[in-house]
């Protein structure tokens, strides 16, 4: 299944992207004067092969899995906080529910890997919000020991990216956002970035969620030695997801190969989203081309990550929460782009005089 | 009038600043990492004096008034654009247009001093626009030939923009944006910087909409000839506006000062803009607690003046189109701020364990 996505993955449309620019001449106002909007509305136009780009539908789609790493101390939080927090998504209440909501985009969210049980009792998930039950194992295996996870449970959560993908595209969505939600999952994201990157442990390791001095030494040691431990090879994105990813992770790379195989536009949102979007890219560089960078984190690898992408995030507001909110704030940006492609007269339709 | 408004602005409510990052450290999400969004948000509710910031109606409002210094060719466009981009605003073909839109804002148009008929029969706007005709002379003097306008003349344009702060504060606006179109006000947002923070002019002169080399080089001499023939003092912004401003500035700066006298929150645009906020502080030093930066745009003179004004700007996406188009994408990141901080659950209440 992987392989035939890989295959199927096409670059953008580069005509389409080019006659969006001559058409961005055109419009009332003065060439290039909508900075990056006429960028993110041309490559919207080069994914959807079309001059009417049509994101009236987005979705962020959070996946949430534990960590067996959290036994090393590298998270404030207790891993029983990833299926609070999955109920509290449910309920409508978490950060990602409001900005969702704000930004006029659709929430879902896949268990692939929780820990512990969701304290949810069977209701009906608040307004506007789906959830998934896919769970694959009750979390990773510690990464320090070995492996995070067998290649079928990696698959298996690839899979169920690609399928939300294509769930999404059927149901005429047009934005994908990446969400997660996982204790550790830094610590995870900061070994794939090293694994990915070739850059120190040390360079690509922050303070996640807000641990101190002694807790980052202590997070910043337990990298170096999952790496030690797993050996992941640097050009093999596969090998590095299986030793020293996460299951949400590996939904989320399975979400970017998917929205790419169905030319939708998929936006990052911090540090994890974006080590995943990074593998996805590992794996076919074609998927660079539906990417666009929601925002930057202060995590100090989410920049390395951004910067080997080539991609110039949209917001820098210190938001370094995950969930898809940043996502989500970045839908709005995309919108307005699409918005002010589509509905703007020209020079010519409202009689105005150009350049002399 | 002015001396009346000047002394009913208050400081916003620091006690409510307060109280507003108390709550945020009890909402589900580590404490700050929404970053800036906490921070605006909680200068919302320093503004409203509640810990239930209401954002919900939000306006743009744009001020229309042309430059006689455009005789001395800063633009690449005649002055008659002017006229023909408010007539484009009403048939709601601007940026602006699909902008506000986008963003749920209202957007109301003010010609305080077009040079030029509207080519607009009359007949409604398109849905959303207001349109205020209250030109006080057809476009400003040539600032190389004397002073732009008359003591008068500028607080007539001053008046109609408290005025539109005062009817947009009955309406139920919570959000005011600021909006220009003027052919040529890069040049006198250029001079009043320059006159207002004492930097010399080739440092915060800039392209505008589009000018080259040799037309750059015309437009810093133009902004040095006009501080020279009219020598404005740097301690009194009424004399910098009357006698290099534009009617447009004076509008806007009126905005900026009823908004804050009305206790409603003002959003930048652009850097003429940001040249009238700038006035307004120097007038009222407690307007800065209403003011919020919406974008960065490429003209140098803009940095120099945010950070005079110590406001960071919400977004860098290298616009540089004015009309309001920052001011009403920034509206989305505030309601986002609000949205957070109003819809979220506590860890309380959602039964999530806290940092360890």
């Amino acid at each position: 299944m992987l392989d035939a996505i890989l295959r199927s993955i096409a670059p953008a449309d580069g005509d389409w992207f080019a006659r969006a620019q001559e058409r961005h001449q055109t419009l009332t106002k003065p060439p290039g004067s909508l900075g990056r909007l006429e960028t993110i509305a041309a490559r919207l136009c080069a994914i959807q092969s079309t001059l009417r780009p049509d994101v009236s539908r987005r979705r962020v789609v959070v996946f949430a899995a534990d960590h067996g790493v959290v036994a090393e101390g590298v998270s404030p939080y207790p891993s029983e906080v990833t299926a609070q927090m999955v109920a509290n998504f449910l309920a409508g209440g978490a950060a990602i529910n409001a900005l969702a909501r704000s930004s006029g985009s659709e929430l879902s969210v896949v268990d692939v890997g929780v820990g512990h049980d969701v304290p949810w009792i069977e209701r009906p998930a608040a307004d506007g919000v789906q959830f998934l039950s896919r769970r694959i194992r009750n979390g990773t295996a510690n990464m320090v020991e070995g492996p995070a996870m067998t290649a079928d449970e990696m698959q298996e959560a690839i899979g169920i990216g690609i399928e939300e993908a294509e769930r999404a595209a059927r149901a005429g969505i047009a934005v994908l956002g990446l969400g997660e939600m996982g204790i550790g999952n830094t610590t995870s994201a900061s070994a794939v970035t090293a694994a990915l990157t070739g850059c120190e442990p040390s360079r690509v390791t922050g303070r996640g969620t807000g641990i101190d001095g002694d807790a980052l030494a202590r997070k910043i040691a337990t990298v170096e030695k999952a790496l030690n431990v797993n050996r992941p090879r640097r050009d093999d994105p596969l090998d590095i997801l299986r030793k020293v990813g996460g299951l949400e992770i590996a939904g989320l790379c399975g979400l970017c190969l998917g929205g790419a195989a169905n030319r939708l536009a998929v936006v990052t949102d911090g540090f994890i989203a974006t080590a995943a979007a990074a593998l996805a890219v590992g794996l076919s560089p074609n998927v660079a081309d539906y990417l666009f960078a929601a925002h930057l984190s202060p995590e100090p690898g989410h920049r390395v990550l951004l910067d080997g992408l080539r991609l110039e995030p949209m917001l820098d507001l210190e938001m370094r929460l995950g969930e898809g909110t940043g996502a989500a704030l970045a839908m709005n940006v995309m919108a307005a782009s699409a918005a002010a492609f589509n509905d703007m007269a020209t020079f010519e339709s409202a009689g105005i005089a150009g350049k002399e």
